[in-house]
């Protein structure tokens, strides 16, 4: 028995993976496809510029896009992914969860909200039971669910296994993040090509919360931030795909690279559809790992480690993830099959 | 009244930005080339790939390449420009000192040792005071001066600023290399189309001792070096020239964005012909510096500074140069003038 | 004394290479700047994002930008540089030469017009003798000038050279182009990195009609078209500025390898300022000219022509020039200069 | 049963993928791999630098490399498949012939040698009959096939399709290749970011003389080469993979838009493992086939084609095929595919 899913902005770069991981998805079934109003009554191969290498699902291409706007979703659908952009976010989600959906969203709109569970399954399923919290505050039927920021997914996994093996006070981080990160258009080619752009605007801010709310402990009614101090500087460089970040971590207790490896590798997956078998993969090479290389393991889901080394106080790492497969559309896949797994839907 | 010079190693990518810079010096005259044996006897022409926008200058062009030899070196030659690979310079360029030849030297063997003055003439000129040492010691009639790798220069003039200004204890440091920085062979396309490489071998040790040389103090006999801890994340990314790096330093005193604006845009120049009026620009906006944008300011030789905000204890920037003329053949060429100026030549 | 010149549509990637071009420039003097409702009364510095490597110079960064009307043009403007959207200039070029102003636009509309000089002053500079017909017909005080397209000035000058020499009978053309040619926001990142795209829609159709009225010849009264056949198929790849062409033609006289060297290289120059001293450079090196290394060379104003051979019936060779500069923004200023010369301002 | 089959230059950008393919391949196994003498002794994982973003399968890279030479290759090896250098090849492929090995050859020396067949498997299988005619002259007891160069298979299939429709008189053909056609090392960061390169030293050859060697008639005794006239002029760009190609027909009988898509798309196929179910895949949308969109289809076996337009006198259009898969490992491994069904192993 499949599960009828809505994509509301299912024609941008996020959009179009959701319907890479849903299509072929064994608990999911596409039934709506929202798009701006211009698009509004377009099939999906006439609105949406398709820009992955493996080819458009034909089923999926002649299916109509309609509004984003929940009195134009048809009833049976049961959840809603929403890669909308933050303002529209913003403003739409919380109607369709008025209307009784329930939202798994890539938007960056409400993150931190204290009653929004912000959840990688594999770090802090349990901060789904916010949910509970939710409902109660804001009287929806439906419900809010978000994924954090690609550069955040792509370092807090590591940085949870730290935590619990040594205990972080500090986290730095600077990021060399792909283009794909800003949307079909948001990186010209005369901006990147032979360039990178140093500050990207907001990402740098949502490094630190997000991490901070991710690593955070649920007790039931609201979730304490982590107080590691997080300092992120972010910057875009003419890559496709894939995040790569440069870590420094302080630690309470003394940390050796060897149980830092073991703590890696040995960290929760999740059993869920989309979950890798292994969560963290750590490399041995120092050169490693590289977008281009590392990017697709198990079907772009796997978060990569390198270049695990000791520093006076802490641990100096390297990793990596695909940011619309993991850091994205996949994030919002695994929190629908954790909704799924939780009962909520 | 110019100085008759010799390059040797003028082929490679630094080969190049050499000529670039001493064909029109007005101090300097390039009377000697040389190249790996291979090459010796062919016309620069021949023997050089060049590959700058700037065409070659036809004079230099017809000149005929040596090998890599003092005895080959023309008698009137009275600096030597080396830009070798490190294993041959640390073969050949005490041969050239010992027969007698002052040699400002790109190279990156021999740095940190204690008698070999490593110098930014705008940051430390007073530890050439060194050779004096190293005649002592060594029995040079010659002499050997060294700049620090590309990734290094690029972010000590402002440290040195800030050091001044606040007192310097801790720096991490995460760049973002071009690909001109490992040579004109040194990274291949596949490598670097649509993809990054974190870890470059031997870079983060350079950026490391390097910096603290630099910033260290000379009383005449020995460089005391600085007692920062600096920790380096170096990583290639595909840009053609100029060198992207964030920074973080923790500070003795308090500092303020202002101050530290303040200290960078006062901080020293040099009476030098190919110093920069002003030696560090610092950018208003925070998406600046852009390596493509920016690494070409004042000829190539200007250091940039963006992004400058207050840490808790610290700060945080982005500092950017050109690494083939500022970060090597340029400060090669600093120091040859430095050597000038100094009565060593 | 210099000529008043407004630049229309000055804020994008043509508008800021006519600033590079003009600010330098001895015999104009940039006194109006116009662009989009939307930036009317904002400094240029706020109203545009200035992309060129050479910081913007200070007095034209504190000018105020105005809106594309001549309403809102100084009166003391006596020539009008545009590089406006072709629906833009389309609907507002015509006002402009109404109300009395000398336009010289880079905007592809009205090209292929009868009463329309398209000029390129080193090859058909006669044609500037249409705009009495313009002015007959059309009752302007002003006039209006076109250069062509940047793919078509980069083939037209070899081109009119061999037809000089041999007569063409066909061309048969393939692009590379770069990104820069659509504008500053006309190829995403995601398009274009590790790809290229064939067909850039409307180009080829540009290429075939506009060669043909460049090499065709004025009588005084109109202007038959050439009758080669050309075929063109463009393609933009991963560059940032220059376009590289293949170029097969055929000839109605047997054509030699030396003959057409000689003929591009003698063919005439013009006594312009901005135009280069010799026009076509000819390179012996087979696998020149290359966009980075070739399209600076005399401040990007040169066309660069390698690898030339015999065919059967005719020759095949590839040519270069920089799009934004000889293939546009220059090309506007030579034909201002034309105007100048010509006594039309 | 399956065939046991040796990779003779197994390390380098073909080599990868020869494994990519033959390590899940139904009907072969690889046996044996070779390098250069000084990795003989290694495993697989230290001789290569593996570059795919497959992982490399565990099996493979625990075999140990020989040095390659017949007399090191194990006894139970049915094929060699060859991805030397074309002068390693000239000096080593027979000596594989003549101790009995069948060899099946990317390697480009001996393409176009009268009895050596030059064969893609769905455009002409009947030219393996020349091996007959190769053993008689050369008393070999094994066999060398040959498939020909990437830039040739792309256009050889297209233009195949079209000789039976219409009749080839003449084909031009400007290429946009991408730079793992030159291996892993043959183009470095420095020549190719942000530039093209014209005329590929001996490609263009290539395609001129295998394409008429492709479409000519084998009569059991020899190959009659085509008689249409080629013209080729071939360019590197920034892609990784993936060669696209613009080009222009003669043809004898009119060929309409309509016919030549219908042509291309019943063009047969062949009933071989790694043949794509249809051979060339035909895009409506103009701007396609682009490299990275549409190199992997097929498991980039597929040859795409777009842009027919009718000219006068013939056809014009583009093609594209991944290079390194359809156009150098997996064209091998068809010709072993052929060897196979015709009794060769």
């Amino acid at each position: 028995m499949t599960v009828n899913a809505g994509i509301i902005g299912a024609t941008g770069a996020v959009g179009q993976r959701l319907i890479q991981f849903l299509d072929p998805h064994p608990d999911f079934e596409i039934t709506a496809l929202t798009a701006s109003d211009a698009s509004a009554g377009d099939t999906y191969r006439e609105a949406a510029k398709w820009r992955i290498s493996m080819p458009i699902p034909e089923d999926i291409a002649e299916m109509t896009v309609t509004e984003t706007d929940p009195d134009a979703m048809p009833d049976d659908v049961d959840i809603v992914f929403s890669s909308l952009p933050s303002s529209v976010g913003e403003a739409v989600e919380p109607d369709f969860c008025e209307a009784g959906y329930v939202v798994s969203s890539n938007s960056s709109n409400g993150r931190t909200d204290p009653d929004v569970p912000l959840t990688i399954p594999e770090v802090n399923a349990d901060h789904i039971g916010l949910l509970e919290v939710q409902r109660d505050e804001r009287g929806w039927d439906g419900a809010l669910v978000k994924n954090p920021n690609c550069s955040t997914i792509t370092m807090v996994p590591p940085l949870a296994a730290l935590d619990e093996a040594f205990g972080l006070e500090a986290v730095t981080v600077s990021t060399l993040q792909a283009v794909s990160g800003a949307g079909y258009s948001g990186v010209t080619s005369m901006e990147i090509i032979d360039n990178a752009i140093p500050h990207i605007g907001g990402e740098e801010k949502k490094m630190e919360t997000e991490s901070r709310k991710l690593l955070g402990a649920f007790d039931g009614a609201e979730v304490s931030w982590h107080d590691a101090r997080v300092y992120a500087s972010c910057n875009r460089i003419p890559t496709l795909d894939g995040h790569l970040e440069n870590v420094w971590t302080d630690t309470e207790a003394d940390a050796t690279v060897a149980d830092a490896k073991e703590a890696c590798r040995a960290y929760s997956g999740a059993d869920l559809p989309s979950s890798p078998d292994r969560l963290i993969h750590v490399f041995e090479e120092p050169d490693r790992p590289q977008p281009r290389l590392d990017r697709d393991r198990d079907n772009g889901m796997a978060i990569a480690v390198g270049g695990l080394q000791e520093t006076e106080g802490g641990l100096q790492f390297n990793c990596l993830a695909h940011n619309t497969m993991r850091g994205a559309a996949g994030a919002s896949v695994l929190n629908g099959e954790l909704l799924l797994t939780e009962g909520y839907l």
